[in-house]
């Protein structure tokens, strides 16, 4: 019951010796989603000794080159290392050119299949589900479209509590329903509330990825008590004006937005290479939102499962 | 008087946790040679310390992605720093669209020029060349067309003793005739050999870059007695078979081609993956040829200028 984010790579569009450009890796349940591929994000998943093979989804969040120009170096890799299964991959519309470029240019006749999933619209859309977890995208404010990224847990069937299998004669359909939160009624006459069935659930934990993007104020509610908020922070609030221009956040706007949204936590990144202290920028976050912190590349953050207490 | 070589990556197709895809950087006297351009080379770059600013010619030997998926980022960062200054490309034809690609998608319409040179054929050519330093380009034998480059030092016109200038009252046609080696006639009719008026000259130094490649002996002759050769050396000599298939050398060819060459020293590198002992590939190369080294990523290999002794 993993949910574990590792940043791979955290700069802003000039990497630094010590700071790669963006790349997440989110681990749901030891399934493996990679969001954004910086130059290098190849070799950081070496390092944070990530197997390939357990990387089917790619998201990107838009189109510049230090969110995708790692693109190109994972999918030679992935084909040399004699990859069979499709790769899918999520991305603005514009990315169909890029792959076509790619596999005219450095492809294989026998490669493994790349689905493209193009993202267009201004709405929040499913992007992938399966019986535990559901991706969304959804717009940001950037100079060119791009979208952050919702991962949650699905609500999962409820756990039988051991002992209720012995001491009770269930039918397969009671079962089902007990899971589903039903109460059950025996041949004495008795109900049993579900209560006493099943253990308490699981919250259902989530991640949002917001990056490159302006505050936009239309996405609070959707991220409403996320549990773990990574936003961009590329500017120090006195340099507002030039995040404006250039379509990126403050670190004061970040934590405001966490704040709005009800966080869990934030983390921030994407800093301008101008700052030399970047501590300033973690500080500033900090005052308006106190459970913030500056991520840190190869570093995992866990979210560890808490079962809801029932009244 | 700076040549010197660092050595920014270093694998073969697959990175690895600690080593980069090629990618090597050459200074001679200030102005820097890039050769080849793997993905994270703007990184390796940031960690030697060599300024973006310094470095106007990039040398490609094949467009494979392991040793051409940094230009995108390279170029892309050229522009954010606010480049003017012409950036000359030298690589196998086919880098057009390359670049075509990059500048439809990543490009600016204020970019500073990149201004390519496609090398075809099969005819060692003068790639590049000014008044201290040439670069020869020169066919490999590999799956796809591939250049190796030689970069050497330009005889340089004799220095003349500093107390000569004094002692005798030279016209300058006859300081030129002395830094071009003649002797002189003082006007009392005395014959002043060369060798009593200048310093003796310095050795011209080179560098050879030879991947990725089997070996090509047509090539010993053009390399004879270079100052420092790097020699792909992907395979053991167990696997010759797979070295030959893939157009790849083993450590044991390498080194016998530095010793047919008469190289002063051999770098090797491009190892396979598939090596978990890396010392067994020097320690090949070493029983034919012992001055070979296996390059360490960021570390400088100084060629230092030595004065030819006169008889």
């Amino acid at each position: 019951m993993i949910f574990e984010l590792t940043v791979l790579g955290s700069s802003s569009a000039l990497p630094t010796s010590t700071k790669f450009p963006s790349a997440h890796v989110l681990n749901i349940h030891e399934r493996f989603f990679l969001i954004d591929c910086g130059e290098g994000t190849q070799i950081q998943l070496r390092k944070a000794k990530i197997r390939f093979g357990k990387l089917n989804h790619i998201f990107i969040s838009h189109l510049h080159g230090d969110h995708v120009f790692g693109l190109f170096g994972i999918l030679s890799t992935f084909q040399l290392l004699g990859r069979k299964s499709p790769l899918h991959l999520y991305a603005p519309s514009g990315i169909e050119s890029l792959i076509r470029f790619y596999e005219d240019h450095f492809g294989a006749d026998d490669a493994y299949p790349v689905i493209l999933h193009s993202i267009s619209g201004r709405k929040v859309q499913m992007l992938f589900e399966d019986k535990m977890t559901e991706v969304l995208g959804f717009p940001l404010k950037h100079r060119v479209p791009a979208y952050g990224f919702l991962f949650r847990e699905k609500k999962r069937p409820l756990n039988i509590r051991k002992e209720v299998l012995t001491k009770y004669d269930l039918s397969v359909k009671q079962i089902r329903e007990i899971k589903e939160g039903k109460d059950i009624l025996t041949d004495s006459g008795e109900v049993i509330p579900n209560t006493g069935l099943t253990e308490p659930p699981y919250r259902q934990r989530s991640y949002a990825y917001c990056s490159d993007t302006m505050i936009y104020e239309k996405n609070i509610s959707l991220l409403h008590q996320v549990d773990l908020l990574y936003h961009e922070a590329t500017f120090l609030h006195k340099d507002q004006k030039l995040a404006k221009l250039t379509g990126h956040s403050t670190a004061k706007q970040a934590a405001i937005f966490a704040k709005k949204a009800q966080a869990g936590k934030l983390l921030i990144g994407h800093f301008s290479s101008r700052y030399k202290k970047l501590d300033e920028l973690l500080q500033e976050a900090c005052s308006e939102f106190p459970d913030a912190e500056s991520v840190e590349e190869l570093k995992t953050y866990r979210i560890d499962p808490v079962r809801i207490v029932r009244e």
